[in-house]
């Protein structure tokens, strides 16, 4: 089976490096590999490079230091690139009151549910004084719910902001944390509380509503392909994976490591669902009153872990250089000497001053194999080796994470040589994934391979589809995958659905998804 | 009244000013005066300035794009300093169990009580068909509370990731909101959820977190002066003001134009109690285990309702250039032509090429003067008019909003003399709280002078206090007055406490306060 024989290859050429006797003697921390077991894999490259940590609160993650940086870099990007799409932030409460989750019919049943709520704003002393209970006389009178998204809040604020065509568009972004109260969580993945942005405009007409929903998935599918090095796919959902009171939901795909799917960003055309409900209208130019179209897109930490599915291997976390926290780290070898010290600064400075994120391992309590196993672990993209010896004869030695190759460079000229590189690695992880996407998607024309593609090498199947809901839901309870979407730009073809063959008129990717 | 008069004297000043045909008969909206209404004055700018709005939620804002935009930039530059100085920034839940908050004793007085209790997990369809309510077998067998503050979920995580002396110092920050159900609420100033940044430290000695301690009382101080161009009192709290859970607060306190204090940031040393609290030990060099020593310290979206209430004035909002998301505006007189807007568009990229933040404004729907009260009311340090007729004699008009100054400027050179402006700009409002804070800063040694003073022209009060709990309860009784801080590098002097008569060493800061 192909997958297997990847993940073979790619942990037996992870072996043979390790044979080199500076990176497997003194092995930092040791991950199960993705074969013996793929879940506990992503669970061991979470925890040992330091990115998350479950917490006291059931669902709820601690985001560690090397995790939040690797998200501040995300978000920080994100962030440009909505603002160069004319975007704003702002900030809307976190609290939603009950009343206005059912303002919205289809919402109501999407959000309303498994949510959590407040209902009283005091705590007092325990009569027995075992600590503090809830004060019964501080109840609420109408319950508050922890936004697990933003659309009735913001549209209730946005009917006192609009009122002339001259207020349109709004294109308001916000930066928070949401809570659904997920019953099965994983760290990154699907989590009670995580950190999302999310967008909310208003525009006068159906076609710019429209427009701002696509230019809004260019840019996720952008940041995702061209900064995480991870190639997706654009589409539609169908009615039943549609975001509850949107219109139209596209969305980007991401294929993991494992054969399954992620969705990685959704970018919503509300129509006048919200505006309806909330009663937002403006006059237009002719001074009549309309009611407001809208959109809503987002995504969340959970590209982190689709990040870590993406590239990472049985060493550890691979990090994309755009978005690695730390892009080189030098080790001196064995250790810290005046003239490696110097050598490492003047080269960190020259990193430095082209904007290179570097740091320099000074650390005199461990050997340099734990360090390079350390660093492997933690995803840096490039790390470099100075040596008396090497130095001497004015080499360092360069060894990239991606593939794990090693080689003496030149001193001189080693900055530029690292900038290249990096660019090299960039590239080289989109590839590579986009190889493996390439690998796994595969088209199918009756159930039998339907299902034995599914069960086998796994990934996308592209497959032709009645259109119903009904066959979409037979489809999954059989099979456990869905459809993931309808590309943009899809060829169309003459077909027969995989399971009824009913006539269908395109192709769609279905698959097992995250 | 001191107070009073240079009110008026402020007032009258724009007013002069105002006098000038392009900047009050097109005034875009009306603020009320200090001097008529104070607070209605702060809401006026905050509302028509676009900070912030009330929302349907008690006590919870709307922050609106241009005070989020005035935020962004605090927090840019409040980040890179906790960096410099060495911290890291990570995430924790939202929720903290509610047993959490009776571990530590002092800390559960100071916050269990009014706060947002989470008590169920769902809601579901009203048997009426009236909407949803709360869902009763959805009750959390704890009850749940939005954190006021994180020191429990923190120092409980901490627990797991602090084994050795290797482990610290831990230098952590985290970005977030909280909650504190607080009964009279103001926009930015008093919210029942509020943004902010909560900096949580581990060492391994007392020393080392004392310094810490200090250190970021510095990093806060130096941000106030240096950033938000607001002069402030560093200095320790009395035991009755100190945190809940604190062995000692340090704080910055600043002086808002109507004669209250206003405590801009603290900086808390905490001892060894939340980490016996949590039991939080370290194993040190010679192998025994200690308790961890602990700091923490915060800033928040308090910080933009000190600042418009440092430098704004009757026109609307005054912005120190470094923290002013727009540094400068260039309007078209009277309206954009082919030479102004080429004339604009080489001058916009050279500022911009400088690190300038400039806009063009280039809306054709309004009159200049309309548009100079409008930049005036949202606060742009610096504008520039360009006309065609200034412009034939290689002229433009500038005016900064500090002191509503207006000169032809040649320009030749215009981009230099406008970084220079901006720079003049941020000292002169510096320059101007800091001799409004000396000159309401009153050295009282009876207790009637300290009831005028404090009824009079108000301000700060240093005077002699003999050093009680009880003598600080009955003077805020009596005067409504709190013990600010006792200054750091106090002077040492003999003297009377100005109530009790009983001796003292030290004078202490008293005010009313926000």
């Amino acid at each position: 089976m192909a997958f297997r024989q990847k993940l073979f290859f790619i942990k037996n050429q992870g072996r043979k490096l390790a044979e080199n006797p500076t990176s497997h003697l003194f092995m930092a921390k040791e991950i199960t590999s993705r074969e013996e077991n793929y879940s506990q894999w992503y669970i061991d490259i979470v925890q040992k490079a330091n990115l998350a940590d479950n917490s006291a609160v059931r669902g709820c993650m601690v985001i560690k230091p090397n995790g939040y940086a690797l998200w501040e870099n995300m978000r920080d990007q994100l962030d440009r690139m909505f603002k160069e799409t004319g975007h704003v932030n702002a900030y809307f409460p976190l609290f939603i009151p009950k009343s206005f989750l059912s303002k919205e019919a289809q919402h109501v049943e999407g959000f309303a549910k498994e949510c959590a709520v407040i209902t009283h704003h005091r705590l007092m002393n325990a009569p027995d004084g075992s600590g503090v209970v809830v004060d019964p006389s501080a109840k609420l009178e109408e319950e508050l719910i922890v936004r697990p998204t933003s659309e009735t809040i913001i549209w209730d604020t946005y009917r006192t902001w609009i009122n002339s065509y001259r207020d349109l568009p709004l294109l308001i972004n916000q930066w928070a944390n949401v809570v659904r109260w997920e019953m099965r969580t994983r760290l990154f993945l699907r989590t009670a509380e995580f950190l999302w942005q999310e967008g909310h405009t208003a525009h006068a007409t159906k076609d710019e509503a429209v427009a701002e929903t696509r230019t809004m998935l260019d840019v996720y599918a952008t940041f995702a392909e061209e900064w995480m090095a991870m190639p997706v796919v654009k589409g539609v959902k169908t009615a039943n994976e549609r975001f509850a009171g949107a219109e139209d939901t596209y969305c980007i795909e991401a294929l993991m490591q494992d054969g399954k799917a992620l969705q990685a960003g959704t970018s919503h055309f509300l129509g006048q669902n919200f505006a309806k409900a909330f009663d937002v209208k403006f006059s237009n130019k002719e001074n009549q009153q309309e009611y407001v179209w809208a959109t809503s897109w987002g995504v969340s930490t959970r590209l982190i872990g689709a990040l870590i599915m993406t590239h990472s291997d049985d060493d550890g976390l691979v990090l994309p250089p755009k978005i690695a926290p730390t892009q080189v780290v030098i080790v001196p070898i064995p250790k810290p000497t005046p003239e490696i010290d110097e050598a490492a600064n003047k080269l960190m400075k020259e990193l430095r001053s082209k904007g290179i994120r570097v740091k320099y391992d000074t650390d005199d309590q461990k050997r340099p194999g734990f360090k390079f196993a350390e660093h492997e672990m933690n995803g840096i993209p490039v790390r470099l080796g100075i040596g008396a010896r090497d130095l001497a004869e004015g080499k360092v030695e360069v060894a990239r994470r991606d593939t794990k190759e090693k080689a003496n460079q030149p001193v001189e000229g080693i900055a530029d040589y690292i900038i290249g590189l990096l660019d090299e690695i960039q590239q080289n992880l989109f590839d590579r994934a986009a190889a493996f996407r390439t690998e796994h998607t595969t088209k199918v024309d009756n159930f039998d391979d339907f299902k034995s593609v599914l069960e086998g090498k796994g990934g996308f199947v592209s497959a032709h589809w009645d259109g119903t809901s009904e066959t979409e839901e037979k489809i999954k309870e059989l099979t456990k995958a869905t459809i993931r979407c309808i590309p943009l730009n899809n060829p169309q073809e003459d077909g027969k659905c995989v399971l009824t063959g009913n006539p269908s008129k395109e192709r769609v990717l279905f698959a097992k998804a995250y």
